[in-house]
């Protein structure tokens, strides 16, 4: 038996409420919802984070279906937006180590989630680190 | 000529520092970082958002360049992790209405990025969500 939560709950030694279901994953509701509607898309084979080998067609198979829950979220919660966010590694926030996406509708005057302020690192900080990413 | 400032960007009339390019999309450096490293996965193709048609095949590509660019930021700027965070609307933080993905790297320690307190709505409230939300 797995000790991956994620691999039980596709299992079906877990419940859940799953929202969507098809060949690659399933699309549950998130039992600690950041809003009202939050939902985990999760591959039914065990990756650990989206470095781990998936090829770019499990990878769009996946997007796509966040992009669908996002769109019902929109018309079946009245959600004004949606945030699609995947973390990979604990300094990420990463907890469960099987790959997921979350799909969080947002509210007009809900809490602010995938939020940050941007900084201004200057020309010369940004050119350095465009140094080291490039091609 | 466009008014969206990433298609002027893609058409090379706005400067920017162009980590990667490809048939479907550059990868630039966000210039105000919520981390050192932040990059904007960008298709060619202006779509508003992540529900405006685009195909399976073309989120594949574009969330396999970001698997890469985050994999990029943990080898050359020692991140610990990284989140992929993808905005829809206006309430959801979405200020370019070109679809684009954040790769943020992050560190131990740094500040909090795509984090949201989690709930406990019950039983109840979970279900109701549910029968909404269920295919």
């Amino acid at each position: 038996m797995s000790d991956c939560i994620f691999c039980r709950m596709i299992a079906g030694e877990i419940p859940s409420l799953r929202i969507h279901e098809d060949e690659d994953c399933i699309a549950v509701l998130d039992i600690g919802p950041a809003e009202k509607g939050h939902t985990l898309i999760i591959p039914k084979r065990h990756y650990e984070d989206v470095t781990d080998g998936l090829s770019a067609e499990v990878l769009g198979k996946l997007m796509k279906t966040a992009a669908v829950i996002g769109a019902r979220q929109k018309e079946r919660l009245h959600a004004d937006g949606f945030n699609i966010v995947q973390n990979n590694g604990e300094a990420a926030g990463q907890t469960v180590h099987h790959l997921h996406i979350h799909v969080i509708p947002r509210f007009q005057g809900g809490p602010v989630i995938a939020g940050w302020n941007p900084t201004d690192p200057g020309q010369e900080a940004l050119r350095e680190v465009y140094e080291l990413l490039k091609d």
